[in-house]
Protein backbone atom coordinates (compact mmCIF):
# COMPACT_ATOMS: atom_id res chain seq x y z
CA UNK A 1 0.00 0.00 0.00
CA UNK A 2 1.35 3.41 -0.45
CA UNK A 3 1.26 4.62 3.03
CA UNK A 4 3.42 1.70 3.91
CA UNK A 5 5.52 2.84 1.16
CA UNK A 6 5.74 6.48 2.48
CA UNK A 7 6.04 5.13 6.38
CA UNK A 8 9.45 3.68 5.06
CA UNK A 9 10.64 7.04 4.31
CA UNK A 10 10.17 8.30 8.14
CA UNK A 11 10.50 4.80 10.36
CA UNK A 12 12.40 1.97 9.62
CA UNK A 13 9.93 -0.25 10.62
CA UNK A 14 8.82 -3.83 9.70
CA UNK A 15 5.57 -4.30 8.17
CA UNK A 16 1.84 -4.50 10.15
CA UNK A 17 1.73 -8.05 9.93
CA UNK A 18 5.44 -9.04 11.32
CA UNK A 19 4.73 -6.35 13.95
CA UNK A 20 1.24 -8.43 14.86
CA UNK A 21 3.83 -11.72 15.46
CA UNK A 22 6.04 -10.43 17.44
CA UNK A 23 3.00 -8.92 19.47
CA UNK A 24 1.90 -12.22 20.02
CA UNK A 25 5.37 -13.75 20.20
CA UNK A 26 5.09 -11.50 23.75
CA UNK A 27 1.93 -12.11 24.98
CA UNK A 28 2.76 -15.88 24.78
CA UNK A 29 6.32 -15.59 26.23
CA UNK A 30 4.60 -13.65 29.05
CA UNK A 31 1.95 -16.37 29.92
CA UNK A 32 4.91 -19.45 29.89
CA UNK A 33 6.57 -16.61 31.98
CA UNK A 34 4.25 -16.64 34.59
CA UNK A 35 4.33 -20.73 35.03
CA UNK A 36 8.33 -20.19 36.03
CA UNK A 37 9.95 -21.90 32.97
CA UNK A 38 13.39 -20.63 32.09
CA UNK A 39 13.26 -22.17 28.57
CA UNK A 40 10.79 -22.67 25.75
CA UNK A 41 11.61 -24.82 22.33
CA UNK A 42 9.63 -22.61 19.22
CA UNK A 43 7.88 -26.63 18.76
CA UNK A 44 6.55 -25.80 22.25
CA UNK A 45 5.69 -22.47 21.75
CA UNK A 46 4.05 -23.47 18.00
CA UNK A 47 2.04 -26.20 19.70
CA UNK A 48 0.61 -24.68 22.93
CA UNK A 49 -0.21 -21.15 20.79
CA UNK A 50 -1.35 -22.88 17.57
CA UNK A 51 1.63 -20.88 15.87
CA UNK A 52 3.89 -22.05 13.24
CA UNK A 53 7.16 -23.26 14.62
CA UNK A 54 9.60 -22.34 10.89
CA UNK A 55 7.92 -18.66 11.39
CA UNK A 56 8.59 -18.39 15.10
CA UNK A 57 11.93 -19.01 13.99
CA UNK A 58 12.78 -17.60 11.13
CA UNK A 59 10.71 -14.06 13.05
CA UNK A 60 13.05 -13.92 16.12
CA UNK A 61 16.47 -15.02 14.43
CA UNK A 62 15.80 -12.11 11.82
CA UNK A 63 15.99 -9.22 14.68
CA UNK A 64 18.77 -11.55 16.15
CA UNK A 65 17.13 -13.69 18.58
CA UNK A 66 18.27 -16.89 18.53
CA UNK A 67 17.29 -20.60 20.56
CA UNK A 68 19.51 -22.84 22.12
CA UNK A 69 19.88 -26.01 20.43
CA UNK A 70 18.06 -28.67 22.35
CA UNK A 71 16.64 -26.22 25.19
CA UNK A 72 15.08 -23.34 22.95
CA UNK A 73 14.95 -19.36 23.54
CA UNK A 74 15.66 -17.85 27.07
CA UNK A 75 11.82 -17.06 28.15
CA UNK A 76 12.86 -13.81 29.85
CA UNK A 77 15.98 -12.50 27.63
CA UNK A 78 13.51 -13.02 24.96
CA UNK A 79 10.51 -10.98 26.33
CA UNK A 80 12.73 -8.40 27.08
CA UNK A 81 14.27 -8.19 23.70
CA UNK A 82 10.43 -8.41 21.90
CA UNK A 83 9.94 -5.66 24.59
CA UNK A 84 12.68 -3.38 23.39
CA UNK A 85 11.91 -4.29 19.61
CA UNK A 86 8.50 -3.00 20.21
CA UNK A 87 9.11 -0.08 21.64
CA UNK A 88 7.58 -1.16 24.93
CA UNK A 89 10.14 -0.08 27.27
CA UNK A 90 9.03 3.60 27.40
CA UNK A 91 5.41 4.49 28.66
CA UNK A 92 2.98 6.09 26.34
CA UNK A 93 0.52 8.30 27.47
CA UNK A 94 -2.84 8.14 25.18
CA UNK A 95 -6.04 9.54 24.85
CA UNK A 96 -9.38 9.09 23.95
CA UNK A 97 -12.24 11.27 22.13
CA UNK A 98 -15.33 10.08 22.45
CA UNK A 99 -16.73 9.38 26.34
CA UNK A 100 -19.44 6.89 25.11
CA UNK A 101 -19.62 3.34 25.70
CA UNK A 102 -17.01 2.25 23.46
CA UNK A 103 -14.41 5.00 24.56
CA UNK A 104 -14.99 4.07 28.32
CA UNK A 105 -14.90 0.67 27.88
CA UNK A 106 -11.35 1.51 26.01
CA UNK A 107 -10.52 3.48 28.95
CA UNK A 108 -11.08 1.15 31.72
CA UNK A 109 -10.10 -2.13 29.36
CA UNK A 110 -8.42 -4.37 31.87
CA UNK A 111 -4.82 -4.89 31.97
CA UNK A 112 -4.45 -1.53 29.86
CA UNK A 113 -3.20 0.72 32.19
CA UNK A 114 -0.38 -0.94 33.03
CA UNK A 115 3.63 -0.97 32.53
CA UNK A 116 3.26 0.81 28.57
CA UNK A 117 0.59 2.56 28.42
CA UNK A 118 -1.72 5.10 30.20
CA UNK A 119 -4.38 6.51 29.59
CA UNK A 120 -5.02 9.85 30.64
CA UNK A 121 -7.66 11.19 29.42
CA UNK A 122 -10.77 11.21 27.46
CA UNK A 123 -12.58 14.18 25.66
CA UNK A 124 -16.37 14.42 24.89
CA UNK A 125 -18.48 17.44 24.16
CA UNK A 126 -21.36 16.23 26.34
CA UNK A 127 -21.44 18.76 29.22
CA UNK A 128 -22.97 15.80 31.32
CA UNK A 129 -20.00 13.99 31.22
CA UNK A 130 -17.16 16.77 31.13
CA UNK A 131 -15.77 17.17 34.51
CA UNK A 132 -16.15 13.33 35.61
CA UNK A 133 -14.15 10.38 36.01
CA UNK A 134 -14.57 7.13 34.24
CA UNK A 135 -14.72 3.81 36.86
CA UNK A 136 -11.28 2.94 36.92
CA UNK A 137 -10.71 7.37 37.53
CA UNK A 138 -9.72 8.20 33.90
CA UNK A 139 -10.94 12.07 33.89
CA UNK A 140 -13.01 12.84 30.84
CA UNK A 141 -12.72 16.68 29.40
CA UNK A 142 -14.30 19.01 26.84
CA UNK A 143 -13.41 18.50 23.53
CA UNK A 144 -12.66 22.19 23.24
CA UNK A 145 -9.43 21.22 25.43
CA UNK A 146 -8.16 18.43 23.58
CA UNK A 147 -4.88 20.70 22.21
CA UNK A 148 -4.05 22.10 25.45
CA UNK A 149 -4.35 18.39 27.70
CA UNK A 150 -2.68 17.09 24.89
CA UNK A 151 0.39 18.92 25.22
CA UNK A 152 0.43 18.78 28.75
CA UNK A 153 0.19 15.81 29.38
CA UNK A 154 2.55 15.05 26.55
CA UNK A 155 0.83 12.33 24.46
CA UNK A 156 1.35 10.42 22.27
CA UNK A 157 -1.22 8.05 20.74
CA UNK A 158 -4.75 8.91 20.70
CA UNK A 159 -7.76 7.25 19.93
CA UNK A 160 -11.21 7.74 18.16
CA UNK A 161 -13.97 6.82 19.34
CA UNK A 162 -16.44 9.61 18.17
CA UNK A 163 -19.42 9.31 15.32
CA UNK A 164 -17.87 8.88 11.79
CA UNK A 165 -18.37 12.61 10.76
CA UNK A 166 -16.35 13.93 13.49
CA UNK A 167 -13.34 11.33 13.28
CA UNK A 168 -11.14 13.28 10.50
CA UNK A 169 -11.71 16.61 12.22
CA UNK A 170 -10.52 14.54 15.97
CA UNK A 171 -7.66 13.36 14.02
CA UNK A 172 -6.34 16.16 12.27
CA UNK A 173 -6.67 18.17 15.90
CA UNK A 174 -4.83 14.98 17.41
CA UNK A 175 -1.84 15.19 14.86
CA UNK A 176 -1.59 18.80 15.35
CA UNK A 177 -1.32 18.73 18.53
CA UNK A 178 1.72 16.16 18.34
CA UNK A 179 -0.03 13.12 18.73
CA UNK A 180 1.70 10.08 16.05
CA UNK A 181 -0.11 7.18 16.42
CA UNK A 182 -4.06 7.07 15.93
CA UNK A 183 -6.32 4.03 16.44
CA UNK A 184 -9.57 4.78 14.82
CA UNK A 185 -13.00 3.03 15.77
CA UNK A 186 -14.67 5.40 14.00
CA UNK A 187 -16.26 3.56 10.39
CA UNK A 188 -14.44 5.83 8.07
CA UNK A 189 -11.34 6.18 6.81
CA UNK A 190 -9.41 9.27 7.95
CA UNK A 191 -6.25 10.97 5.94
CA UNK A 192 -3.26 11.86 7.64
CA UNK A 193 0.15 12.82 6.74
CA UNK A 194 2.61 9.53 6.22
CA UNK A 195 4.61 9.78 8.86
CA UNK A 196 1.40 9.30 11.22
CA UNK A 197 0.70 5.47 12.07
CA UNK A 198 -2.98 4.97 11.57
CA UNK A 199 -4.52 1.25 12.79
CA UNK A 200 -8.40 0.91 12.02
CA UNK A 201 -10.27 -0.62 14.28
CA UNK A 202 -13.49 -0.61 12.97
CA UNK A 203 -15.68 -2.80 14.28
CA UNK A 204 -18.01 -3.68 11.12
CA UNK A 205 -14.77 -4.00 8.93
CA UNK A 206 -13.66 -6.60 11.16
CA UNK A 207 -17.12 -8.13 10.66
CA UNK A 208 -17.04 -8.33 6.99
CA UNK A 209 -13.78 -9.75 6.70
CA UNK A 210 -14.89 -12.39 9.19
CA UNK A 211 -18.58 -13.11 6.88
CA UNK A 212 -16.15 -14.09 4.13
CA UNK A 213 -14.63 -16.41 5.81
CA UNK A 214 -18.12 -17.61 7.77
CA UNK A 215 -20.38 -17.78 4.14
CA UNK A 216 -17.33 -19.85 3.12
CA UNK A 217 -16.96 -22.51 5.40
CA UNK A 218 -18.87 -25.44 4.39
CA UNK A 219 -17.19 -27.89 7.33
CA UNK A 220 -19.45 -29.16 10.18
CA UNK A 221 -22.74 -27.91 8.72
CA UNK B 1 0.91 -19.58 9.55
CA UNK B 2 -0.79 -22.53 10.32
CA UNK B 3 -4.27 -21.77 10.53
CA UNK B 4 -4.64 -20.34 7.41
CA UNK B 5 -3.08 -23.58 5.43
CA UNK B 6 -5.73 -25.65 7.50
CA UNK B 7 -8.42 -23.48 6.83
CA UNK B 8 -7.91 -23.33 3.07
CA UNK B 9 -8.29 -27.10 3.22
CA UNK B 10 -11.82 -26.06 4.38
CA UNK B 11 -12.73 -22.63 2.59
CA UNK B 12 -11.41 -21.58 -0.61
CA UNK B 13 -10.65 -17.97 0.62
CA UNK B 14 -8.39 -15.11 -0.24
CA UNK B 15 -5.81 -14.06 2.62
CA UNK B 16 -7.25 -11.92 5.86
CA UNK B 17 -5.31 -8.77 4.58
CA UNK B 18 -7.22 -9.05 0.65
CA UNK B 19 -10.45 -9.58 2.27
CA UNK B 20 -10.20 -6.98 4.40
CA UNK B 21 -9.16 -4.46 1.24
CA UNK B 22 -11.91 -5.83 -0.13
CA UNK B 23 -14.10 -4.57 2.35
CA UNK B 24 -12.52 -1.56 2.76
CA UNK B 25 -12.97 -0.61 -1.04
CA UNK B 26 -16.41 -1.43 -0.50
CA UNK B 27 -16.78 1.00 2.11
CA UNK B 28 -15.27 3.71 -0.12
CA UNK B 29 -17.66 2.72 -3.02
CA UNK B 30 -20.67 3.08 -0.86
CA UNK B 31 -19.72 6.83 0.22
CA UNK B 32 -19.09 7.58 -3.27
CA UNK B 33 -22.29 6.41 -4.56
CA UNK B 34 -24.38 8.22 -1.75
CA UNK B 35 -22.74 11.29 -3.89
CA UNK B 36 -24.70 10.12 -6.86
CA UNK B 37 -21.84 9.43 -9.42
CA UNK B 38 -22.30 6.23 -11.57
CA UNK B 39 -18.48 5.52 -12.21
CA UNK B 40 -15.13 6.32 -10.46
CA UNK B 41 -11.63 5.41 -11.48
CA UNK B 42 -8.92 3.65 -9.82
CA UNK B 43 -7.01 6.52 -9.64
CA UNK B 44 -10.07 8.87 -8.44
CA UNK B 45 -10.84 6.55 -5.74
CA UNK B 46 -7.20 6.41 -4.75
CA UNK B 47 -6.56 9.63 -4.49
CA UNK B 48 -9.47 10.26 -2.71
CA UNK B 49 -9.22 7.79 0.35
CA UNK B 50 -5.51 7.56 0.24
CA UNK B 51 -5.04 4.01 -1.62
CA UNK B 52 -3.16 2.54 -4.43
CA UNK B 53 -4.22 2.26 -7.45
CA UNK B 54 -2.11 -0.14 -9.19
CA UNK B 55 -3.74 -2.60 -6.24
CA UNK B 56 -7.01 -1.73 -6.25
CA UNK B 57 -6.68 -2.65 -9.74
CA UNK B 58 -5.17 -6.15 -9.09
CA UNK B 59 -6.81 -6.60 -6.45
CA UNK B 60 -10.62 -6.67 -8.27
CA UNK B 61 -9.24 -7.87 -11.92
CA UNK B 62 -8.22 -10.41 -9.91
CA UNK B 63 -11.84 -11.30 -8.67
CA UNK B 64 -13.39 -10.78 -12.46
CA UNK B 65 -14.21 -7.37 -11.98
CA UNK B 66 -13.12 -4.81 -14.17
CA UNK B 67 -12.74 -0.72 -15.42
CA UNK B 68 -14.54 0.60 -18.41
CA UNK B 69 -11.58 2.65 -20.01
CA UNK B 70 -11.66 5.95 -19.37
CA UNK B 71 -14.53 6.38 -17.01
CA UNK B 72 -13.53 3.47 -14.28
CA UNK B 73 -15.75 1.29 -12.43
CA UNK B 74 -19.46 1.35 -12.76
CA UNK B 75 -19.95 2.16 -8.84
CA UNK B 76 -23.03 0.32 -8.25
CA UNK B 77 -21.86 -2.91 -10.34
CA UNK B 78 -18.91 -2.60 -8.30
CA UNK B 79 -20.44 -2.35 -4.52
CA UNK B 80 -23.10 -5.57 -5.91
CA UNK B 81 -19.73 -7.60 -6.88
CA UNK B 82 -18.11 -7.05 -3.60
CA UNK B 83 -21.24 -7.54 -1.56
CA UNK B 84 -21.13 -11.05 -3.42
CA UNK B 85 -17.62 -11.30 -3.05
CA UNK B 86 -17.52 -11.01 0.77
CA UNK B 87 -20.92 -13.01 1.21
CA UNK B 88 -22.44 -9.55 2.23
CA UNK B 89 -25.68 -10.66 0.62
CA UNK B 90 -26.96 -12.76 3.63
CA UNK B 91 -27.66 -11.89 7.10
CA UNK B 92 -25.64 -13.18 9.63
CA UNK B 93 -26.76 -13.66 13.26
CA UNK B 94 -24.51 -12.41 16.11
CA UNK B 95 -24.22 -12.93 19.87
CA UNK B 96 -21.88 -11.04 22.23
CA UNK B 97 -20.49 -13.15 25.35
CA UNK B 98 -20.30 -10.47 27.94
CA UNK B 99 -22.46 -7.83 28.93
CA UNK B 100 -19.97 -5.60 30.40
CA UNK B 101 -19.05 -1.61 28.70
CA UNK B 102 -17.27 -3.07 25.75
CA UNK B 103 -19.73 -5.92 24.90
CA UNK B 104 -22.62 -3.26 25.17
CA UNK B 105 -20.41 -0.77 23.02
CA UNK B 106 -20.57 -3.22 20.53
CA UNK B 107 -23.88 -4.27 20.65
CA UNK B 108 -25.28 -1.04 19.82
CA UNK B 109 -22.73 0.21 17.98
CA UNK B 110 -23.84 2.72 15.12
CA UNK B 111 -24.84 1.48 11.85
CA UNK B 112 -24.43 -2.57 12.65
CA UNK B 113 -27.79 -3.74 12.46
CA UNK B 114 -28.45 -2.93 9.14
CA UNK B 115 -27.93 -5.06 6.31
CA UNK B 116 -26.03 -7.87 6.98
CA UNK B 117 -25.67 -8.01 10.20
CA UNK B 118 -27.96 -8.94 13.25
CA UNK B 119 -27.00 -8.77 16.62
CA UNK B 120 -29.53 -10.66 18.22
CA UNK B 121 -28.59 -11.96 21.84
CA UNK B 122 -25.81 -11.09 24.78
CA UNK B 123 -24.90 -13.40 27.34
CA UNK B 124 -23.84 -12.54 31.00
CA UNK B 125 -23.13 -14.51 34.20
CA UNK B 126 -24.82 -11.14 36.15
CA UNK B 127 -27.97 -11.76 36.91
CA UNK B 128 -28.95 -8.08 37.62
CA UNK B 129 -28.48 -7.86 34.02
CA UNK B 130 -29.74 -11.02 32.62
CA UNK B 131 -33.31 -10.24 31.51
CA UNK B 132 -33.08 -6.49 30.21
CA UNK B 133 -31.79 -4.94 27.43
CA UNK B 134 -29.52 -2.29 25.94
CA UNK B 135 -29.97 1.03 25.26
CA UNK B 136 -31.04 -0.40 20.61
CA UNK B 137 -32.70 -3.02 22.58
CA UNK B 138 -31.15 -6.17 21.93
CA UNK B 139 -31.64 -8.88 25.12
CA UNK B 140 -29.48 -10.10 27.68
CA UNK B 141 -29.62 -13.84 28.50
CA UNK B 142 -27.82 -15.74 31.30
CA UNK B 143 -24.16 -17.62 29.90
CA UNK B 144 -26.16 -21.13 30.97
CA UNK B 145 -28.65 -20.14 27.92
CA UNK B 146 -25.80 -20.42 25.61
CA UNK B 147 -26.26 -23.44 23.52
CA UNK B 148 -30.00 -22.69 23.87
CA UNK B 149 -30.47 -19.73 22.50
CA UNK B 150 -27.52 -19.83 19.95
CA UNK B 151 -29.39 -22.53 18.00
CA UNK B 152 -32.81 -21.66 18.45
CA UNK B 153 -31.76 -17.68 17.03
CA UNK B 154 -29.08 -19.52 14.09
CA UNK B 155 -26.29 -17.28 15.59
CA UNK B 156 -23.60 -18.25 12.92
CA UNK B 157 -21.06 -15.58 14.69
CA UNK B 158 -20.18 -15.02 18.28
CA UNK B 159 -18.34 -12.31 19.87
CA UNK B 160 -16.05 -12.62 23.15
CA UNK B 161 -16.06 -9.59 25.36
CA UNK B 162 -15.30 -11.85 28.69
CA UNK B 163 -12.32 -11.73 30.86
CA UNK B 164 -8.96 -13.54 29.30
CA UNK B 165 -9.47 -16.75 31.85
CA UNK B 166 -13.50 -17.26 30.62
CA UNK B 167 -12.60 -16.93 26.78
CA UNK B 168 -11.68 -20.06 25.86
CA UNK B 169 -14.65 -21.92 27.26
CA UNK B 170 -17.02 -19.70 25.73
CA UNK B 171 -15.40 -20.47 22.38
CA UNK B 172 -16.00 -23.50 22.80
CA UNK B 173 -19.10 -23.64 24.02
CA UNK B 174 -20.08 -21.31 20.51
CA UNK B 175 -18.52 -24.16 18.05
CA UNK B 176 -20.00 -26.64 19.87
CA UNK B 177 -23.41 -24.73 19.36
CA UNK B 178 -22.58 -23.92 15.44
CA UNK B 179 -20.80 -20.88 15.45
CA UNK B 180 -18.91 -21.01 12.32
CA UNK B 181 -16.85 -17.29 13.47
CA UNK B 182 -15.47 -15.48 16.19
CA UNK B 183 -14.13 -11.92 17.51
CA UNK B 184 -12.42 -12.27 20.59
CA UNK B 185 -11.73 -9.18 22.51
CA UNK B 186 -10.70 -10.68 25.09
CA UNK B 187 -6.71 -10.06 25.34
CA UNK B 188 -5.51 -13.72 25.29
CA UNK B 189 -5.07 -16.55 22.15
CA UNK B 190 -7.72 -18.80 21.74
CA UNK B 191 -7.47 -22.48 19.93
CA UNK B 192 -10.05 -24.00 18.01
CA UNK B 193 -11.08 -26.29 15.06
CA UNK B 194 -9.35 -25.06 11.87
CA UNK B 195 -12.30 -24.58 10.15
CA UNK B 196 -13.43 -22.01 12.18
CA UNK B 197 -12.02 -18.44 11.50
CA UNK B 198 -10.94 -16.18 14.18
CA UNK B 199 -10.59 -12.60 14.37
CA UNK B 200 -8.03 -11.39 17.35
CA UNK B 201 -9.79 -7.91 18.34
CA UNK B 202 -7.50 -7.61 21.27
CA UNK B 203 -7.18 -3.92 22.38
CA UNK B 204 -3.70 -4.48 24.16
CA UNK B 205 -2.17 -6.03 21.03
CA UNK B 206 -3.31 -3.25 18.71
CA UNK B 207 -1.72 -0.45 20.87
CA UNK B 208 1.34 -2.43 20.79
CA UNK B 209 1.57 -2.47 17.30
CA UNK B 210 0.94 0.99 17.19
CA UNK B 211 3.75 1.34 19.92
CA UNK B 212 6.68 0.01 17.37
CA UNK B 213 5.46 2.76 15.08
CA UNK B 214 5.48 5.34 17.63
CA UNK B 215 8.79 4.13 18.87
CA UNK B 216 10.06 4.49 15.30
CA UNK B 217 8.76 7.67 13.85
CA UNK B 218 11.31 10.02 14.01
CA UNK B 219 9.92 13.08 11.85
CA UNK B 220 8.06 15.89 12.89
CA UNK B 221 9.52 15.28 16.66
Amino acid sequence: MREDKEMKKHCPCVSEIVTRRLSLYLRCLLMVNREGDDYISSKELAERFHLNADQIRKDLSYFGTFGKRGVGYNIEDTVSQLKELLGLTQVYNVAIAGAGNLGTALADYPRINRDSFKIVALFDRDNRKVGTKTKTGIPIFHISELEEKIKELSVRMGIISVPADAAQGIADRFVESGVKGIMNFAPVRIQLPPYIKTISADFKSQLEVLAYYVSKIKVGE
